[in-house]
């Protein structure tokens, strides 16, 4: 049950900020979290752009936002530059870590990025999001004029989309929404009604599985040419029946991917390559948080906004 | 139902050659074929050494091997270098093709290597399954000292072994035969029994799932480490449940994984570097070929030969 309420102001341990949180995003994992996905308690919520309020000194009255994964920087995997799966981490407003659906959070310095003067808030609210487009990027070497298909016309589905585009990839969305494909067509990006769309006419080089149902990664599967990729951006909490024969036979590779690097996450979005304003459907006061995470279940609905301060 | 029968002669096409085997093996695909797999009907077998019949002059006499892929040499997919993909290919012994549990067979002469002199029949023979475990280098970099653990020790994973331990890979093969390890361990290769196995421990840099059962795929999941790659190289028939998630939170990569290039296979044979002798459990003559099928299925039977010709 998700439930606004008061609560102690936010323990800053060693090495974190206090943030004043301005803008927080509501996103899929959000939704899930609200059906039990990884049982978390606490505050929700991890998308954000806020002030620091309590820090260092050169951070204080800075507007930052935050990468989400916690780690301990001294494990192996740390050590190897994977904080990201650091195996004792705790995740903002996901796993051991109160979120942003708040007033004030605290977050470790060292995941904090300044935020360019030229971002609004409401664009800079979109960082952590459009990391996790840009995760691909870092995993799956994407070579200019690639064909890729991006099924799902969702909030990521449609950074995504966004993020291959610019980096030369041929992108074609698979999706349910009309309006929603409309967003990416004006911007030059191909889009096909999901039942429009023949999978086994398509070859892709690529296919990014982002539908969040679990019958999209069967499809990503028939849609991917032989020795292809896919990447699976959706956490799908139930296991689900999958014939990995194709797989072997046709030797596909299959990406999971998940949080990605924010810088330039942020320079994309200040140099609007990347643009995020058409991708906001309400803005709702903290207050009513419970309202807004009802809206934001709802089909057709993009991004909601908490304003928090 | 297997059967050994009189039959007609193979059909010699434009571009094929004719010739006389002389010793096939026998794989655990047949196995599964006669299982139903693929609803194959004709010649079964495609791991074989022979001598070219009737064919160019230059081929007439030589000693061969064979690749298993007939392709259409025309299509975009063997345009890109793609022929083992080609999607109208027929496949030796398995998939419109007659196979080499035969006296004579009947292959493309583009799919043919030359045996080198040094090497026996019998070595010559795991040609093509040497070829498939070349095939883990040629889609995933594996750097030396990676930490690698191999899932099974069948035929297949006793050859994906020897093949990543010898590209500099720290190797470690975990199965269910004392007997098959120990043809490992002699060669320095670590292994350990699947019971004496904790994979929770494990963090694996790559995992190669070789088991031939559903099973492997959640436990080769549970041993790579964030980030880390799974090859995929059993073709299970039924589909089974997955929870994909894993896959997603840690950013696994799952490989795919079937035939490979027969030119570094030969010479890693020819060189010693990957020793087959130990591997061949029993020689049967075709017309004994029914019961080499039914031993080939025994538990803990390595590779059975028919002795064709």
């Amino acid at each position: 049950m998700a439930a606004v309420r008061e609560c102690e102001e936010p323990r800053v341990e060693d090495g974190m900020a206090l943030i004043r949180v301005l803008r927080a995003g509501i996103c899929n994992t959000d939704v899930e979290i609200v059906r039990g996905y990884l049982r978390f308690r606490g505050v929700m919520g991890h998308e954000f752009v806020g002030v620091v309020e309590e820090g260092p000194d050169e951070w204080k009255g800075v507007r930052v936002v935050g990468e989400i994964n916690f780690a301990c920087g001294s494990c192996p995997l740390c050590q190897a530059g994977l904080r990201r799966h650091c195996p004792s981490r705790r995740v903002l407003g996901i796993q051991q870590a109160d979120g942003v659906f708040a007033e004030r959070v605290a977050v470790p310095v060292v995941n904090l990025h300044p935020v360019p003067d030229e971002l609004s808030d409401e664009a800079a609210v979109f960082a952590e999001p459009v990391a996790a487009a840009f995760e691909i990027l870092e995993q799956v070497h994407v070579e200019p004029g690639m064909q890729v298909v991006v099924l799902g016309d969702g909030k990521l589905g449609l950074l995504v989309a966004q993020v291959l585009h610019h980096a030369g990839a041929v992108v074609l969305v698979v999706g349910r929404h009309l309006q929603k494909l409309s967003l990416l067509a004006e911007r030059g990006i191909q889009t096909l009604l999901a039942e429009e769309w023949a999978a086994e006419v398509e070859m892709a080089d690529l296919v990014v599985e982002a539908t969040g149902s679990a019958a999209g990664f069967a499809r990503a599967i028939e849609a991917v040419r032989p020795r292809g990729t896919v990447v699976l951006k959706s956490t799908v909490a139930e296991p689900l029946p999958v014939d990995l024969a194709p797989l072997v036979i046709h030797e596909i590779q299959v990406v999971g991917s998940r949080c990605g690097p924010f810088p330039p996450a942020l320079r994309a979005l200040a140099q609007g390559t990347v643009q995020v304003d058409a991708l906001v459907h309400e803005r709702v006061p903290l207050a009513r948080a419970d309202e807004a995470l009802q809206l934001a279940q709802q089909p057709g609905v993009l991004k909601v906004l908490l304003e928090c301060g």
